[in-house]
């Protein structure tokens, strides 16, 4: 299956039928007062499906959610929409009743362009936290953007730049594979960078996959593909793809407040059109799908990793032999959520102790007598042992700094408990993820969500 | 009662009847290799009652529990001890059959000195994990400060030094107060700087005020009294205090493998014997004790926070309004311990929106339109609102961040849902904690546990 998968360039406008535009509307450097010249970064996107699309949506699980969340979880539940307006900048949170009147029109503004309804638009936002949005800006950008829609792969990393916050560079993917003789493709682009420790789930309620403190800046995804499939099906592909890929990553164990993934689907690769629960053949083909989109949600999720606040590391921490699901995501999550383990990982010190120690005051059942430790290349089998059985092994210290020291390396814990496992892919804690995360308060516009 | 309780100079020899040493074994400086000359600093500390005495302990809750606290858990509850042992530089956790071996014998060594009963020597260590206790150091170490026990206060100091590990400051204190006539003094010194979140129980049990997932340095604390009291008193006292002042604080979100408090009441004041369940006159005398004695650890536990590594603010966050003490309790721990409400503070930076974040995601049960934030300068009821039932104030930006730039300050949540409350003690995350604990891997010495 997967040697039909092939990476082909560009993003969201490759698949058939879909447009999209990024602009720069002044919308982050407001606030920034006299004077600033923090340079035109674009910050309002659009996405637009040349037809009605089906569409899925995973949202943040925080009891605190922004408005445009609140307005587009129920539009992705109802399964059609046709276009996306995402503003980076202001995260149009904590922002009230105005936030949210605020975060209808922006959708309303781009329904009256499209002559679409309303219901059929949805929102994101992404920026400084309880501010509200600068209504004319939004509006000035929504119509420039529109002008400058296009299939064109520049105007989908146009889009890419302007979704991003603290991210160093934009996040984009597109990938093709065959549906009973039709070439069907997905694309996507995301931002992260802080504030990333997603747990999203379609309804707001926390799935078991989502960590039970988050870690967050804001990540947004967006999916575009011209597969045909309906509602039910592409609801269940995405949740999966979500579960296995933004819900596993961390940055700095913080959830945000606006976390949003929205996939639509158009239908135009002319497929037969999947369903759920439906005969042999349609199962084989959502396979094939689902294998794609898991894919493009992985890739996205480890180029969040990659491009963390401040990241000098990438490190994919498999935790294993845990007695359930809960007790292996605990487990992995504490240990990639310490900051004595991420600081560590900067100055690149194999210091299984602090790995040891978060184990143990994880909410995961451990029996320190049992727990293997080891360091690997990515994705090698070739297994450098620190501690079997809770005992140091006779590895040399060396060896494991060496292992530690690569940009990116696999970190194994055993448990020895049971046959649950878990994965987290996670990124260090470093002086410039401080740096960055202290503002300045004499420049607001530095102060990130 | 308070105006009665009078903070004196000194510590744990303060009290009739206890004598302490700390001297430079060269523990911390083993494996710097060649030429490092780092300083000798003091890392062996002995405390002695001259006669038997009533002992409490409280011991780390985390799974994954060093070697000291396997030895003196079981002798603190038993209820009488009349020596401790102290190193740093070594934690002695992870370290196996060896390592129980090895704690086991610091406390003979100093039995066989003082021909005491194996049982009655208490033992805690501090430092790297993971590395074998270099026990002809610690032997020398415990001859070497046993003929220089003393009642001076220097001597108290030398074992406050002693016990040190990132901490920059000796952390000191001792009170005298009068039960029916007679004086009584408690005395105390602690330890702390990183991986400080403790949770600590006498039994190794999480209490219900301990961290679902615990903050860490070690932290040791040892306090001495002449109080006359019983041993389920004593307890009872202990657990109390420690409750609402070691278990109240987080330096980085990392509890320890050794957190540990001990104390010990020799009675040598000779005030009426205070007894649990007991009538009116010892009910009185135990409120006075317990007043004493939560000062004391309330005030130590400051020095661990204000001490923290990198440290350099203060923050008392005041939980009010929440639903049960477990919401109220993760609520506050999910503020004082985000990265992101850490940085800001950092910046001086008065971002609620952060807060909120933080307060989104945590297990506490909250609904955003109800929440007041405010800040306060440390112990006022004059607070500067930044936010009431979930909306921003008319309070300018400037004046919150005035407050938010000052050393200390108090930061007041109201959820507005219920009557619980908690208090968590904190400090902001900066790029010297960072720079700290990444450390130097060609320095292992340089390793922190």
């Amino acid at each position: 299956m997967k040697d039909t998968l092939k990476t082909i360039p560009g993003s969201i406008t490759a698949p058939q039928g879909f447009l999209a535009s990024g602009v720069f509307c002044d919308i982050k450097r407001l606030g920034t007062g006299k004077g600033s010249n923090k340079g035109k970064k674009r910050d309002l996107a659009l996405i637009l499906s040349e037809v009605p699309a089906t569409v899925a949506g995973l949202f943040t699980t925080s009891q605190v959610c922004a408005a445009p969340v609140k307005v587009s979880l129920p539009r992705a539940r109802k399964g059609r929409a046709q276009a996306i307006v995402v503003n980076s900048g202001n995260a149009n949170a904590c922002t009230g009743a105005q936030g949210l009147r605020d975060a209808r029109e922006m959708a309303a503004i781009a329904a009256r362009i499209f002559r679409l309804p309303a219901e059929s638009v949805l929102v994101a936002s992404t920026g400084r936290i309880g501010v509200p949005l600068p209504m004319p800006n939004v509006k000035r950008g929504i119509q420039a953007a529109a002008g400058l829609l296009n299939t064109f792969p520049e105007s989908a990393q146009h889009a890419a730049e302007a979704i991003m916050t603290s991210d160093t560079r934009p996040k984009e993917i597109a990938v093709e594979f065959e549906l009973d003789g039709r070439v069907v493709r997905i694309g996507g682009i995301c931002k992260g960078a802080g504030m990333i420790q997603p747990g999203m789930s379609p309804t707001g309620a926390r799935p078991a996959s989502a960590p039970r403190q988050g870690l967050h800046a804001t990540m947004l995804c967006f999916l575009t593909t011209d597969a045909a499939i309906d509602s039910k099906a592409l609801k269940a592909a995405l949740a999966e793809a979500v579960a296995n890929s933004f819900n596993r990553i961390t940055v700095d164990g913080d959830m945000s407040t606006n976390d949003t993934v929205i996939l639509l689907a158009n239908g135009l690769a002319e497929n037969p059109r999947m369903v759920a629960n439906a005969g042999k053949g349609s199962k084989a083909h959502l396979a094939i799908f689902q294998t794609a989109l898991n894919h493009v949600c992985l890739e996205l999720a480890k180029m969040i990793v990659r491009d963390g606040e401040g990241a000098t590391r990438f490190v994919t921490v498999h935790l294993s032999g845990a007695k359930s699901f809960a007790d292996a995501d605990a487990a992995a999550r504490a240990v990639a959520n310490s900051s004595l383990v991420k600081t560590s990982w900067f100055g690149g010190d194999p210091n299984w102790g602090r790995i040891l120690g978060a184990l143990g005051y994880s909410a995961a059942e451990i029996v320190e007598e049992k727990i293997d430790v080891a360091y690997s290349a990515p994705g090698s089998s070739k297994l450098l042992y620190a501690l079997k059985r809770g005992q140091p092994t006779g590895t040399f210290f060396d060896s494991l700094c060496k292992m530690a020291a690569q940009k990116e390396f696999d970190l194994h814990i055993n448990l020895n408990l049971g046959k649950a496992k878990a994965v987290i892919y996670a990124s260090d804690l470093t002086e410039e993820y401080v740096e960055f995360n202290k503002g300045d308060v004499s420049d607001p516009a530095s102060l990130g969500g």
